[in-house]
């Protein structure tokens, strides 16, 4: 293994040569790049032998942006919701809530707003615009019904420079961005890319970011964020698309289906067809442009890299289309296990590229925080070399000013060995796949499009069910198993070619399913893969369906638990007494089951593995809230979970609870160390074992081998020591 | 006042004459009453002036009842669920889950019984009994669907009696039931009590426990409880009555109408009309037999008094026939504010008792628990005082072995105490109405049929949302406002008299409303209510509608805050910085919101009481958990709390927000102390203040008059102070 050179990116300044050159020799960094609000050096090639350069599709020419205001982004967007208190006209200022510099209504396409009665859900027709006062008037609204209005408004300003404004205090002029749906601007942003790879010669790698579409990020009046979705297609739905579209599918996309009173069509909600269509027509069209730009870059003897990230809707990493793009590389932002794997793992581009944390920004490298940045880099990158030895990046970098983090010595030194740690995993990992105990099937309505997207919200919004169900994932991101996304078609038609279906959510939403537990085949297909000798895990409200009247869980047989919303009080429950179980042991009092499902019940028959317990209530009975449970079916198996938050005690539960769930429990000694701190990955074409270490202290440990036999090792802290099988 | 003597009934037993009567006369006892396993002493009348004794109309006889097997008890019931995991016949053994001695299958009724394929909710006739083994057989079952069979059963065994010979370990004879429907069964029963009555003499009043049908309470096979439903009609559905039924409505009930997926229709349903076309035949039936019962009771010279509870169903205190009845006096269990005012407010009956707790049995009276005795007493004692200082019962007693009582001399001196300050409450009150600030609605599906029995479960089966609503009534029982209980009929119909209108209650049930929050016209009717210038107070889930898209409060608006339930993650909500405000006034980090709604955000521009922040999220942004809100509407305005479990400072927190909501808050100092532990209760006909202390530690403390005049006061621990105006 060489693991003291390349596979790295680093920033570079124009102001910082002799700098770089150092942390370059340091680090084995062979690619060096632009950052926002940093140029490249001169001759960079005397640092780096590839020379990344970053590159805007759809916004930052404002010359062009300014002589052509029809092509500009568009977005459909809601006014505040106002009930009618009093007789007469009711006025909505459409500008209201909305920070004017980014949004203003798109007086030019009144045809396509909506207004809406929101207490009969009606459509109303009966209203005024006044684009001179920025108003719409609806005329004889009824007293006491809640109206407010779709429509359409400008993208003015980029969305991501505006968050840099707010955020990092810049004050460079503001960007305007444009629709590249708009045959003439994608024809001059061809141009302008052509001439720009020209002009550019020394660069080797044009990293877009990104292409057509901004994913939805609106901001209010104070110029605080708004509406913010990672996965929202709100911000594509300009004239051009929504024509386009109306032609090729033979019906128009209204505002209220981007709007959905507003929800801004969620990826929270299971999607309609409507919703899939647009995506599918979308994702098409962004592909086969990026696929024409991408197309000049190779033309100019250059490499086309993505960033997974601000304008990167449609692109659809995991949907039918991004192949045809033809990018060599795509890079994204590494925030832990699961954002590895979602960018590892993307299908159809050679070269998968993970920005490590922290940033270069003086947010984090001020002075006397130089402890606080080692420790953030450590922790993220224990997590996210976890994810790594199960399905490696190819590269890593660094973002931001490369200088601030030169002068934080101890943080160069870590930063050396996090990069010397990537080689070493990625020369293990090359030598073939690492061992796989089983197969998981993640079940949710939108299966493989959003791999390891589930549950993902921008900036953290914080929600309780959230970090309760998004650890499920994060889990699984580091653990010695398969694991594949499913929807209900993959279901329906067969496509079920795993050992344990894995079903999280909440009810109602597009994570547990919604409505689509009424369908009996759905039921019908989940029982008997599991009665056959599979298993399920449920986490949350599985199968949940509203006004499934008696079980909220519509497979509440199979996982043996089932939640009380009040109607089954009647019942009383004795299964309330947990039992000592292979899922949990060695884990009890260190398992943390979040705050997802409240008022699970055990039924009769199931092992109750943690039960929350009412210190106010005397009787000795229906007195608890189920947090674990285990249940035999048929010939298989169910576990469950209220919730499950990302630690390594955690992590360790789903791995004993997925080996259980398809009765590969005999195998747990195979590749594993008892302390959940410790992870063994095993690679067999390599005979190796990369030993992970993720507490803050060195140990040394026993862990049993592919065949059961123990060995010692030292594993450093946070970090991993490799043993080879003689 | 005569605060020594009379209005107090208590047990009394043959082998404990002279000290029954020691304990009359200190407590000021005029009544005696025997109790389950006591006799009642030879020549009563020389302990008290009345004398009670327990009658049972539906059981006990049980020479009577072998010999008419057909009139038995019936209900309907369902076996468990089973999945078909194999070819072939599904059998289900009729008796798995049920105690024998209680529960048979009806083998005579099968067209009653229904067989459900529970995956699609599609009735199934392809199957066979086998009375002889017990079992049903369905053929053809559809390979991973759940089926059940609802049957009706015949109650053999009474199940009261079985909770007693379970809890209290009795070995008498077991009591068999019949139903009073059967023409033949109710000629039988009067004549039974005319005979009764003749053959004592002695007796002044007949205690009824009670009439025609028991709650639903039923046993598994362990002996344990199964299902109880304090307000079920499960045990009222007998073939008489169903085809009773049938003629007068033109339509049947069918089992599922009883059993509805395991639910038993429980009263957290919002009831649908079958099951209030039921409730109103059945209750028609019971009242008119009742009656029958009670004239021949009254044509012996004596009073009829029913108990409220065991066979109580069909009685309806509230409904529209109880007053046809003619009884003169009903008694129940008092635990509390709740259930003193459930009893004290029934209309159609001059004399109201309520039994005081703890009751003399061995559980509480053994050896060395008496202070336990008597700080149950005092607690309950000073909850349920509270609730009658603002409608009082006519009478309190006791229950149980007063021999047991006797050996705790302690309790027996509280116990007068007891007696004493309730004689003087119930004088003081009959001088006139106490002065009440405002009148509350408390709206659900319900309404006044189930006037104070709102979230009220058998039992105290826990659920904890439960704990959280029940206690806004318990809080409301002792506050001076005065209580209306509506329904959404009501509503429609204008029937709108009050000043501030409550809903509280998980979203889809009966307590917050369910579906019905769909319909315009109920919104329509409660924004008016409030934007005219009353008051909404919301707990929970108010105005809750699954499915309501981008809202799951449909009164948003009003309340000014609405619940994330997944959907609305990717607007940003700022509105998280708790105020100052009139109604928390005082009570700053004293109040407990319990565990009713989970992720309640506040609009903009409502006022934010109590937020729960969330110590895992770093932005300030969408990071807590709002638990008290208030917002201004038009005229008006709303409260919400997400829960509100009984304390005192709760209580008062409550009287706070409802004074806040109908815009009295400038009355606040009128009958009020500053002290959340001291309640003043003022009778204007009287110039009389009830000075009540909740407090373990007697007070002096400064209340303020009706025309906000400080006066001084000191008043016992669990006590109260009476203040004359002078």
């Amino acid at each position: 293994m060489n693991e003291n050179k390349g596979f790295v990116t680093i920033p570079s300044d124009s102001s910082f040569v002799e700098g770089t050159k150092e942390i370059a020799s340091l680090w084995g960094a062979d690619a060096i790049r632009d950052c926002d609000g940093t140029e490249l050096p001169q001759n960079p090639h005397a640092l780096a032998k590839y020379v990344y350069k970053t590159y805007f599709v759809s916004r930052g020419d404002n010359k062009w942006a300014s002589e052509h205001p029809e092509d500009c982004l568009r977005c459909f967007l809601p006014t505040e919701e106002m009930t009618c208190l009093t007789d007469g006209d009711l006025c909505f200022d459409m500008q209201k809530g909305y920070l004017k510099d980014q949004i203003v209504a798109d007086y030019e396409n009144l045809s396509y707003w909506q207004v809406f009665d929101r207490t009969t859900g009606e459509e109303i027709k009966d209203f005024d615009v006044d684009e001179k006062n920025g108003t719409l008037t609806i005329h004889h609204p009824v007293l006491y019904h809640v109206y407010n209005v779709d429509f359409m408004a400008k993208v003015l300003w980029h969305p991501v420079q505006i968050y840099n404004y707010l955020t990092n205090h810049w004050t460079s002029e503001k960007e305007k961005c444009y629709d590249l749906a708009y045959p003439e601007c994608f024809a001059y942003a061809k141009k302008h890319l052509k001439e720009w790879c020209e002009n550019n010669p020394e660069v080797d790698v044009v990293r877009f970011t990104t292409f057509l579409y901004q994913f939805l990020l609106v901001f209010n009046e104070k110029g605080k964020e708004k509406f913010v979705d990672w996965f929202g297609y709100g911000m594509a739905a300009s004239p051009a698309l929504l024509e386009g579209f109306k032609k090729e599918y033979g019906y128009a996309m209204k505002a209220e289906d981007f709007v959905r009173h507003g929800t801004m069509n969620t990826p929270f909600l299971p999607p309609n067809q409507k919703t899939k269509d647009y995506m599918d027509y979308v994702s098409k069209l962004v592909c086969s442009r990026a696929k024409e730009l991408v197309d000049i870059v190779h033309q100019a003897g250059k490499k086309a890299m993505m960033f997974l990230g601000d304008d990167w809707i449609g692109s659809e990493p995991y949907g039918p289309y991004f192949a045809s793009i033809g990018l060599d590389a795509v890079v994204g932002s590494v925030g832990g296990g699961v954002t590895v794997r979602m960018l590892s793992e993307i299908p159809g581009v050679k070269v998968h590229e993970g920005r490590l944390l922290p940033y270069f920004f003086p947010d984090t490298f001020h002075p006397g925080n130089e402890e606080a940045a080692v420790q953030e880099l450590r922790s993220n990158w224990s997590r996210a070399a976890g994810a790594m030895m199960r399905a490696p990046l190819d590269r890593v970098g660094f973002g931001g000013y490369l200088s601030l983090a030169a002068s934080f010595p101890k943080f160069v030194e870590e930063a050396k060995k996090v990069c010397d740690d990537f080689r070493i995993i990625k020369s293990a990992c090359s030598s073939g796949k690492p061992y796989c105990v089983c197969k998981v099937g993640v079940l949710n309505a939108w299966g493989k499009i959003r791999s390891w997207m589930a549950h993902m919200v921008a900036h953290e919004l914080w929600y309780q069910s959230l970090y309760s169900y998004y650890g499920v994932y994060e889990c699984l991101s580091g653990l010695p198993v398969e694991v594949e996304f499913l929807n209900f078609d993959d279901l329906k038609a067969g496509r079920l070619d795993c050992d344990v279906l894995l079903n999280v959510g909440d009810r109602g939403s597009a994570w547990s399913g919604g409505d689509i537990w009424g369908e009996e085949e759905v039921q019908k297909i989940v029982r008997k893969f599991v009665a056959e000798g599979h298993g399920l895990l449920g986490v949350g409200e599985p199968s949940a369906l509203e006004k499934g009247d008696g079980h909220l869980f519509r497979l509440a047989d199979v996982l043996g638990v089932d939640e009380e919303i009040g109607f089954t009080l009647s019942q009383d429950k004795y299964n309330i007494h947990p039992v000592s179980h292979f899922i949990t042991d060695g884990l009890e009092g260190k398992l943390d089951f979040g705050e997802g499902a409240n008022n699970v019940y055990a039924l009769e028959g199931s092992d109750v593995l943690s039960i929350k317990m009412s210190p106010l209530c005397h009787r000795n009975v229906n007195v608890g809230q189920v947090q674990a449970a285990a249940n035999t079916y048929g010939n298989g198996r169910a576990v469950y979970f209220s919730g499950l938050p990302y630690s390594v005690d955690n992590a360790r539960c789903l791995y004993r609870a997925l080996l259980w769930a398809c009765q590969k429990d005999q195998d747990i000694l195979r590749a594993y160390c008892p302390d959940p701190e410790i992870d063994v990955h095993y690679y067999p074409s390599a005979s190796l074992y990369g030993v992970m270490n993720h507490s803050l202290e060195e140990k040394e440990v026993t862990f049993y081998d592919i065949h059961q036999n123990q060995k010692n090792v030292v594993v450093p802290k946070q970090g991993i020591a490799w043993v080879k099988d003689l």
